[in-house]
């Protein structure tokens, strides 16, 4: 399981004022953290700075990339930010990400061959975000055939199907969960990610409704995750759910994870 | 989701010494508060006390029954404590269990016609626990027809699959889920029920493991089980799994669990 750590986006409340104050050592934290808890990628989202956006993710590519030897995830629906940051990363980021959005894909396709990233690819176009399945396995059809057809390897394709809140749609779930079957066994190479917590929209205590999407997800066979790996219960959860569906056999990565104390 | 409140268990610390007691204010407060917390049945097992088992059961349906209007869940492999028992219930308590054995199937048989009773049905005979998918489907076909042949109504059978432990058998969460599966195709008015803590015998930190099994096998059919209703964060990914699953829609029964206090 790929964990993309999600603690560095400028709409969690501490996390603007230190962007806006340039306060490094803050963010290093947040990636050091991030890193010892098992993050694969350190995202960086500093969407709600708008027209400082560009400049302010250069920057914490830059910060991050002097303490941590992670690779970054680039968040952000700005082509001109992402290339700016592109830029200066030193490996190879994550690019998160592209749609069939005519203007973004345009915009992004020749970024991606250039610098050879993988690609988070979310199955929406410029008719907004997809309701059913079939929908979804349309688009998703049409990113992976674009995009393998300009040279993109499969295996660097991160779809996502985009979640939609449980309180608004009450087949959400089940419909994210089949879709992920389906793109599963329609794409064995291609990764598969999502953020867990647009299905808890609306409702108290949304950690369960989280925690219990990540499983059946995992179940169903999301590979990849974007998290905050510091949430012990969540990755918790998460382990567990990698023995019980025989991903971790034996539990090795369980007990470790235990030994390490950073599940409890 | 029916829930059989398992807190009465002369296994569990507390307990043995209170039905050696005769306690009854402190078993009357263990079923008070597993109603509160959402129970449907109130499980009573004194195994442990063995030579005791029969009078004490007796003691404790008699005390539970003073206390609390939930029906009681008769949980002893012994047959001639299960009768006592049954002389003393008021209403219909759940009969906890029958399995296939030659000499526990001949000696209960004739006790859940007489009583009309619902039974938990074990899908193990003389041969001991079952480890594969098609042998747990061969043992449920004997007693779904072995019950409904004697009259036993489909609708009064709870199926339980037998939960082996993933620590010795990696496979054994994808076959119980599959299991649960088939059952449920098969047999859609009787009810599956499981136990959860076998699955985590012998890791570390076991309730992260049975919180996720619990919410595969609910996405899988299961719609029973037995469990601590007082463990709040496990009722928290209970009803989570059921909003997520379609089976609470708009989420009613997690709101009313979140309002009156019984998940946090």
């Amino acid at each position: 399981m790929l964990i993309v750590g999600e603690r560095i986006n400028t709409s969690r409340k501490p996390i603007e004022p230190a962007v806006r104050a340039r306060d490094a050592a803050f963010i290093k934290d947040e990636a050091r953290r991030q890193r010892a808890a098992g993050a694969h990628y350190i995202d960086l989202n500093c969407g709600t700075l708008v027209e400082k956006e560009a400049e302010s993710l250069v920057w914490l590519v830059q910060t991050v990339q002097e303490e941590e030897e992670l690779p970054v995830c680039l968040d952000s629906p700005n082509p001109e930010a992402i290339r700016q940051a592109l830029k200066v990363c030193k490996g190879k980021p994550l690019l998160n990400s592209i749609t069939l959005e005519e203007k973004r894909y345009s915009a992004l396709l020749p970024l991606i061959k250039e610098y050879g990233v993988p690609v988070v690819a979310l199955t929406m176009d410029d008719q907004g975000l997809p309701a059913t399945l079939d929908d979804r396995l349309r688009l998703a059809e049409q990113l992976v055939n674009g995009l393998t057809g300009a040279g993109v390897p499969l295996g660097n394709i991160y779809l996502d199907p985009l979640v939609r809140p449980v309180s608004t749609d009450p087949q959400a779930a089940l419909t994210l969960t089949a879709t992920i079957q389906r793109f599963r066994a329609n794409w064995p190479e291609a990764h598969i990610i999502c953020g867990l917590s647009n299905i808890s929209y609306g409702y108290p205590l949304r950690q369960y409704l989280n925690q219990t999407f990540l499983v059946l997800a995992l179940a169903a066979g999301l590979d990849a995750a974007i998290l905050d790996p510091l949430d012990r219960r969540l990755m918790g959860l998460l382990h567990a759910a990698r023995v019980l569906t025989g991903q971790d056999q034996f539990g090795q990565e369980y007990l470790a994870a235990y030994r390490a104390g950073r599940i409890e």
